[in-house]
């Protein structure tokens, strides 16, 4: 056990040129400036165009690069620590909430959630869309869905405007047991890529959040957030960024 | 703001058959099942091969197919829920703890670590490499670095199978205020790819977590979940887990 054992594993042929392009970028690009095209930077670093396009798909997974439309491959910023959890005994919507609600609709919601809700397969529920902002830009947007079941007070009379505030409203109606998340690798889909302003299929972090009431599933969420530019923050304060390029002083004691 | 919104979306070729693939993997395919040679499925589809390898990669981001060396594109099982925290108030090794630790060397950490630390960029850290799995599957890895200011008990005179064991059995001698965890995409490095039998550069989640004692950072880890079959799961109960395609049903009331 040991270093050796790193050393004994055979690297590909883009994975060592990934190494050198990350040095490169430490010591000679600024955040922001534009690489060179493909064909100049395969031929200084003398490799084939498809090993130099796996060793930047790479350090775009990493966050290192991104791609940007109608820009093209720029040295990416760090990323952004943005804190996802926990906001213990807080439903959505509440004072410190970083979302902000932009439409909701009535809707029958993927199996998947009709299945954490525990509601029929063809139940319409109120689906609330929000968005996320950090630095003026869009990192993650969501659907939270909301059982009829869960705001019984909700009037029927209300104009698209009306409807997201007031299911957040009767929500935080409700006593609230806790919540758990679930956070895995998922691809943007259209709609959502669009908001990021990314490609769709473009890596993003999915977090299923369930919020439980009275015993069952009052609320769920999915919320995809930006792979390329967030680093999710779960901890003890809500306001600790992990941050591997400006790491915050340790906390005081307390 | 409704469905409509999402229809206005232009979506490229490759996410239509992305959607029409998935809909054949739920109904004609079992889990592990072996997809067909993409010859046969581009004809199958009338599509070209670039656009079916589109498709197929988004599915294999999405966790749906695995690519499987020296077998092929397989129809992956469900995402195993893996619970990474809180486990509040306990170290690393504690009784409950999933890991395994499998070595410790002395070494110089990653300067991103050190800087999380606050050591010197050249002082040697504790370093104890912990695997986890799950299913007899090998999902995790992880390098836990503990500065030796941390661990003043320690002998100097261990064996390299004491010296793991020795270094958690010194921390939880520690008091601990508290630890936050951070989250992001990252791409497995060859060792690490090795244990976890993925190719190096396949994505994973990466975990990195601060432990907090006496107004300090005493130790730091730096996890890697593969992003292919695994969910992470944070919650009030380590054991709830989160899945789409297996719901648990919901808490019972307090």
């Amino acid at each position: 056990m040991g270093t050796t054992q790193f050393e004994s594993v055979q690297e590909p042929k883009y994975w060592h040129l990934k190494t050198v392009l990350n040095d490169a970028l430490d010591s000679e690009f600024e955040v922001g400036e534009i690489l060179p095209n493909e064909r100049d930077l395969a031929a200084r670093f003398g490799v084939a165009r498809a090993t130099l396009r796996q060793a930047l798909e790479q350090l775009e997974l990493e966050g290192r690069l991104q791609r940007r439309r109608g820009v093209g491959t720029t040295v990416a910023p760090p990323r952004m620590g943005v804190s996802v959890g926990p906001s213990a005994g807080e439903w959505p919507g509440a004072d410190r909430d970083a979302w902000t609600a932009v439409g909701c609709v009535e809707a029958v919601p993927p199996a998947q959630v009709a299945a954490l809700l525990g509601t029929a397969p063809d139940e319409a529920v109120h689906t609330v869309r929000r968005e996320r902002e950090m630095r003026g830009q869009s990192v993650a947007t969501e659907l939270l869905y909301v059982p009829p079941a869960s705001v019984p007070g909700l009037s029927g009379t209300l104009t698209p405007s009306e409807h997201a505030s007031a299911v957040l409203r009767e929500l935080r109606t409700l006593g609230l047991d806790g919540d758990d998340r679930a956070v895995e690798l998922g691809s943007a889909r259209a709609e959502d890529a669009k908001q990021l302003d990314r490609l769709p299929g473009a890596p993003v972090l999915v977090v299923t959040t369930r919020y439980h009431s009275g015993g069952r599933v009052a609320a769920a969420s999915v919320a995809t957030y930006r792979a390329d530019t967030c680093r999710l923050t779960f901890g003890d304060s809500g306001d600790l960024e992990v941050t591997h390029h400006q790491p915050d002083s340790p906390r005081a004691a307390s």
